[in-house]
């Protein structure tokens, strides 16, 4: 299949001093140029972080704390951003312009490779040199910034949010999670579900209002995108001073919990809403069975690996740094399989890193447990940190921005009131049937922790080919800084506007939860911070999490961890030799509960 | 500078299925595509590491000896590479060939990009599609397998390497390093230059007498380079095993320092042969200046910031997870900073673990000295097995590898010959000088220990250009493997071969050193293992040592970490205001020896 071309090309030359003929030195010499823009590259992002957490060591060194480590990174970024851009063309790119001429080559899909043959002038050989596909530009002066401080988007996605996400999953205080897990999984679900509708809406509709060369751009399923993405929150600010003040353990727990959960349904929601346009135009349907299957395949998926792992782990307890070793592997294979199978990485590695946490890591030796806790609470905080460098930076360097003022202006009001949306008419709801009623107080801080992050970063920045996208990718970034620095740092305020009690330690939230606000004096076992969760606590447990807990205790955990009661106490008596099977010599002579008292 | 040419264009497509208009979504389905074939090549690797972990843990549980991790590592990744190669083709590379017409694009040199536009067949938008540089080939059908589990030799230099050389240099067991500093220098720095030239003159030699169109394709540059780069070793499976087995710590300490040292030797000589053969093609001079230089420059860069940390660190330490951030991203930005100005990055990370080591190491809190310990420990196990995986995988799927029997049978002669040329000379020069000689059982057992391993790789891949290249990068590959499973695997055998006393403890060596095999009786306390190095031990210590080791106590120690006794005290009269200056309260108030003897 070889076809012979006549084409045009067009050079253009931005800046470069070496012409006539290139040896093999010369290669070198750019080689190694490349080399060291390359390393400078990560050397600005390196010194950025660190410039960072000094500050932040600065910060609480005084006691300050009007700002979080992920503003002051977005702001360092920004900075840093600014600088780049501006400081002048220092970058050395040639760029060469193909015309592929349309009778010949008949497709218009673009080559993966492209390979220049050049005959050497000296005459001693002929050179051919590989071009691998990059992405699809608008215009030909964009290269100079392009190949600045700017990383491929993907590497978002493979590289800085698993760890991220995983770690939100496998800290998740599980007590707090589970006794308000309806609550958070309304706010998950339907909230998020309905607040990207509302944000899609009413952007559609603010878009069919401005001039027609931008309301042409934007199909309804391009808002709709923007809705989902927009509507994971992030409230990291708002968490890490929740923690440092002791506040209301349930409303840690709600905000926490469905900051969470949200990522995974927004990245559900986004990824059906891709599907849903490819079907759409290609002219085939299957829009929420598609998105179903997908997370119940990755549910089934990660659940025959954690099983694995169980018991495998069990035996390589012995070698601590073995066991951490493949602890990380499997977590980030769960991650790759479900890339690998076209599910949805980010959920399945979430509910591994929540699974992990229940049932593994009391299977871990005491160094493996310490280890893995340490090394993914570093690896979040440098990945946290790094991406909030990022969107500073790019907001400058990044080729793809499209600052469209009507736009983000609706977005900022959309956003708030899609949040709005998602909070007070569901609390409400809740409040019909929940006990411990959600007060007004609470409801008005759950939608101030609506701040964006990373994962609405990361959507945005996935898919930047039309117009719309772009101006979404600008929208996002502006509200990803905005609340990060605004809402972030007002959150002191916001605490002592709404009257939130805070230093609260975990008991006396217990007994405040019904009401009485006294000093507690009666305090549980402190070894014993996130017990097992079938300990009977009267009528402040949902139905179904009393049922679920005693499944996961008689079944779940003495199948995957050595926790006792065993299987063979648990289970009816016609299955004693099964039972028998799957119990271990360890689990026998283990004394109750010493296990799953551990957790953390 | 716009100049329109003609061009040919030559349009190779391999396998392809789309043909026609291409719209967005088929671009949306190619981009996952990719996206799919990164996480693919991630899962291939993550998986053959998980299999690589739970055989390693299978072999220590059953007391299997016979092979090490790594050796595990590269047979496994031999196998998936033959897979891999064999399993024929699924790829879909659609290729475009493009031919420059000369007598308009006078430059021989490559473009940084290419932009291919492209009319769009319906009519309603013109694509354009931006191409970036990747090499130089020789031919096109090597895109095949190219795509294929492959990486970017660069991602060794910039994110394998630094963990692999900073976690030696934090790991040199300091107080047996220091006491045999003469005889590790003396093969580390001497006798890697000694091997390299032998290697490089005869494998020089071989050529010549080799086909001529072989003979022609190799300087004596070339040779002089693979003689560099063959002549570091990375002995870890002979390390394992002495670890485990308890060999005499002098031996271990000689094997330990030269490796670790003679990488970086490696390193500077190779690239300095690289500089000298530009120079040297562009009709300048400056061959050991420049080297020289090099490394006095990464010396005092290090330096400084190894200062401005201990600073730092006094303070930090309240916060152990930004402490140990900032340990992580300081010593990575000094192989940043060392890359960018054009130093070696490796020799600084070097040094820079070293003295991390000596001085930061013990500013640390103590839960920062776990963790920076436990997390270098892992990202070291793990880079080190991926190396080794690599090795294996790419002998199959790397497109350029140049299989010359005849090279690759000189090179393991040639490597055997320039480490005898290495070890034997200099053992026993160092043994008229040296009070506890190398006996006769020790050098074999060096000159066994020559495996070659991770660097000789990364050095070998970095440049397959020429056909020369290709071929050393071969025999390198071979060598690396051969070595790793044979040598390693025999390494039991040879002790026992050798008659190398096995299962002593720490103080039984120091008797035994002085020619005296009884059992100990008075031993020392367990708590400082490797107390500081001024502690009076007779005549076992070089003069240098001494002097140094005198000079550390006195005025670097205190002036970089807590240590007693105070600059106030070791410095004269005349300096006290200076002296008050350096010294913190902390350091005042701290019992002499408290820390430094927390050395690991």
């Amino acid at each position: 299949m070889f076809n012979i071309l006549i084409v045009q090309i067009l050079i253009h030359v931005i800046t470069h001093s070496v012409y006539g003929a290139a040896s093999d030195i010369q290669l070198d010499a750019k080689a190694q140029s490349n080399h060291r823009l390359d390393s400078l590259n990560l050397l600005c992002y390196t010194l950025l972080l660190i410039l960072t957490v000094l500050t932040i060591w600065l910060f609480k060194h005084r006691r300050f704390s009007f700002i979080h480590e992920t503003g002051l990174a977005v702001i360092y970024g920004l900075i840093v951003g600014a600088i780049i851009r501006y400081s002048g063309g220092t970058s050395q790119v040639v760029n060469m312009q193909v015309f592929v001429d349309q009778s010949k080559y008949n497709s218009s899909f673009p080559p993966d490779t492209l390979s220049l043959y050049m005959p050497k002038p000296a005459g001693n050989k002929n050179l051919t040199f590989q071009y691998v596909f990059r992405n699809e530009i608008d215009d030909i002066k964009e290269n100079e910034i392009d190949l600045k401080a700017t990383f491929d988007p993907e590497i978002f996605f493979n590289i800085i949010l698993p760890p991220i996400i995983f770690h939100a999953g496998y800290s998740l205080k599980r007590k707090y999670f589970f006794r308000n897990l309806g609550a958070i999984l309304t706010y998950a679900v339907i909230g998020t579900t309905v607040s990207s509708f509302v944000v899609g809406a009413l952007m559609y509709g603010w878009v069919q209002l401005m001039p027609a060369r931008l309301a042409n751009s934007f199909t309804f399923l391009d808002t709709l995108y923007f809705g989902a993405l927009i509507s994971s929150t992030d409230p990291l600010t708002i968490l890490a001073i929740f923690n440092d003040l002791n506040v209301n353990v349930n409303l840690y727990a709600l905000v926490f919990g469905e900051s969470v959960l949200n990522d995974a349904v927004a990245i559900v929601l986004s990824g059906s809403i891709q599907h849903y346009s490819k079907r759409y135009q290609l002219g085939t349907g299957g829009f929420e069975i598609k998105a179903f299957f997908q997370a119940v395949g990755d549910f089934c998926e990660y659940y025959v690996l954690i099983k694995t792992y169980m018991t495998k782990y069990t035996r390589v307890r012995d070698f601590p740094l073995l066991e951490s070793a493949l602890f990380v592997l499997m977590s980030y294979s769960t991650f790759l399989i479900a890339e690998v199978s076209d599910l949805t990485g980010v959920v399945s590695v979430l509910f591994c890193g929540i699974c992990q946490a229940h049932y593994t890591y009391n299977n871990l030796s005491e160094a493996s447990r310490l280890r893995t806790k340490q090394i993914f609470e570093l690896l979040n905080f440098l990945a946290e940190n790094f991406i909030f460098c990022y969107i500073g930076v790019s907001m400058f360097t990044f080729p793809k921005h499209h600052f469209a003022p009507l736009f983000i202006f609706a977005g900022f009001i959309c956003a708030a009131i899609g949040r709005a949306a998602n909070v007070y008419p569901l609390s409400f709801l809740l409040n019909l049937g929940r006990q411990p009623k959600i007060p007004m107080n609470f409801q008005h801080m759950l939608f101030f922790a609506g701040l964006r992050g990373a994962m609405s970063f990361a959507l945005a920045i996935r898919n930047t080919r039309s117009e719309a996208r772009q101006a979404m990718l600008t929208t996002t970034s502006l509200i990803v800084i905005v609340t990060v620095i605004i809402q972030g740092g007002a959150t002191m305020n916001l605490l002592k506007w709404f009257k939130i009690p805070v230093g609260n330690s975990d008991e006396t939230e217990a007994l405040s939860r019904n009401g009485s606000h006294s000093d507690s004096t009666s305090r549980s076992d402190p070894n014993e911070p996130f017990g097992p969760p079938e300990r009977p606590r009267g009528n402040d447990k949902a139905f179904l999490a009393r049922i679920w807990g005693s499944f996961d205790t008689n079944y779940m955990k003495p199948l995957l961890t050595h926790s006792r009661p065993t299987l063979l106490e648990t289970m009816p008596v016609c299955c004693t030799p099964l039972a028998r099977f799957l119990t271990t010599t360890e689990q026998i002579t283990q004394p109750i509960n010493s296990i799953s008292g551990h957790q953390v």
